[in-house]
């Protein structure tokens, strides 16, 4: 596995957000690739949850991953330790990635022969929520340490979202956090939210989360899927 | 208890958020009023610390609490039942409050007969670290369940802090999280940190940060604080 690759990403020059990521997700669609942003809080386990992800997909599904961080390169390594192709976006301090950036971010990538790119957007549930990137699908995390009344607080954040994971179910236990409260509390927002509950240090309940992966990227990049680079 | 107050904070209109950070400073430097700015992520436990806080505290020290937040007013009204003035304000979609909206937020308030002042920032590790509010002092939460990797990625967040409190020691066994590395982290970027360990369900470490805010309110307010208005 070659070293990680850091991209510093320029503030977006485009006025229109909206006009871009519209741009960029039917170009995405053209080439079969299938965008996924992933939000979530500082720490509620994105990194974590996307390494058995692709544990279990990378097999049959071709998977990149896009790093985006103020700093650091750690999530990035940790991904190409487990052997898919991923690069490190350094957004200047910026608490987001607009579709600008994240165009930037893909010339550099490439999305040659993947199916599936998932950007792992900066942690928090305030700014990323406000800016589409241009992506197929918007999926966010809330980890059951974070508690149950987050959909309150940051609704934006849930009505933007195709899919709420909860996550960390294995310390349930040790929390007081009403799953049934901040589902019902998510659905309000957004009645057509899909909601998977997993832990990615068990397992537990990521066959629902792989299906739906697989489902969609399927459906948007057709059965056949790109034609494989020989070369 | 009054019902709770909330008031719409509008964008603030200074061009040089430094120099009026700097005024508000000097504002409360004169009226006698220890303001902290307390950030960390959704869910770090913010207001579960405050609430113990107050608890222990509210007989000796005259606390306000201004909670900040895109929506709701849940955290205000657990403040208000806890029996300490409180408001709630909303930034209107803004990830954090810079010094004209906290001076907004306390024009609102009345610092009258109040010796501390705690303002609860919008849940974010980001945008809250780019702006001074004239706090006296930056005080910042990581929970265990986040992670001991945070300082890599928010550097500027502990730079900017003068207190890290390590929170949720209690779930500590259920997580992997380095606190002597965390810790390293954090003094690697900030020399000067002050750190505490505490579990706002425990009340485990309480005692030296509330020691810590009895020290600093004396030291800005001086020995007689305010005088107290008999009105």
């Amino acid at each position: 596995m070659d070293q990680v690759r850091i991209i510093e990403i320029k503030e977006s020059i485009f006025a229109n957000n909206d006009l871009e990521a519209e741009r960029l997700r039917e170009k995405l669609k053209d080439e079969k690739t299938f965008l996924v942003n992933l939000m979530a809080s500082p720490g509620a386990g994105k990194t974590t949850l996307l390494l058995r992800t692709i544990a279990m997909l990378k097999d049959e599904i071709r998977i990149g991953v896009m790093e985006a961080d103020i700093d650091s390169a750690v999530d990035a390594e940790k991904v190409a330790a487990a052997g898919v192709k991923s690069i490190q976006l350094h957004t200047g301090g910026m608490c987001h990635l607009d579709a600008g950036m994240t165009a930037q971010g893909l010339d550099e990538f490439g999305t040659k022969d993947l199916d599936l790119i998932v950007l792992e957007n900066v942690g928090n549930l305030v700014c990323p929520a406000e800016f589409d990137t241009g992506a197929a699908k918007n999926v966010m995390i809330l980890s059951v340490p974070e508690g149950d009344d987050k959909p309150l607080k940051y609704p934006l954040m849930f009505t933007v979202s195709d899919v709420m994971i909860i996550s960390k179910k294995d310390v349930a236990p040790y929390f007081d956090f009403d799953v049934e409260a901040c589902k019902a509390r998510a659905r309000k927002l957004n009645p057509n939210i899909e909601i998977f509950e997993v832990s990615s240090k068990t397992g537990e309940g990521f066959e629902g989360w792989a299906d739906w992966l697989r489902r969609e990227v399927k459906a948007w990049n057709g059965e056949a899927g790109k034609s494989v680079s020989m070369g």
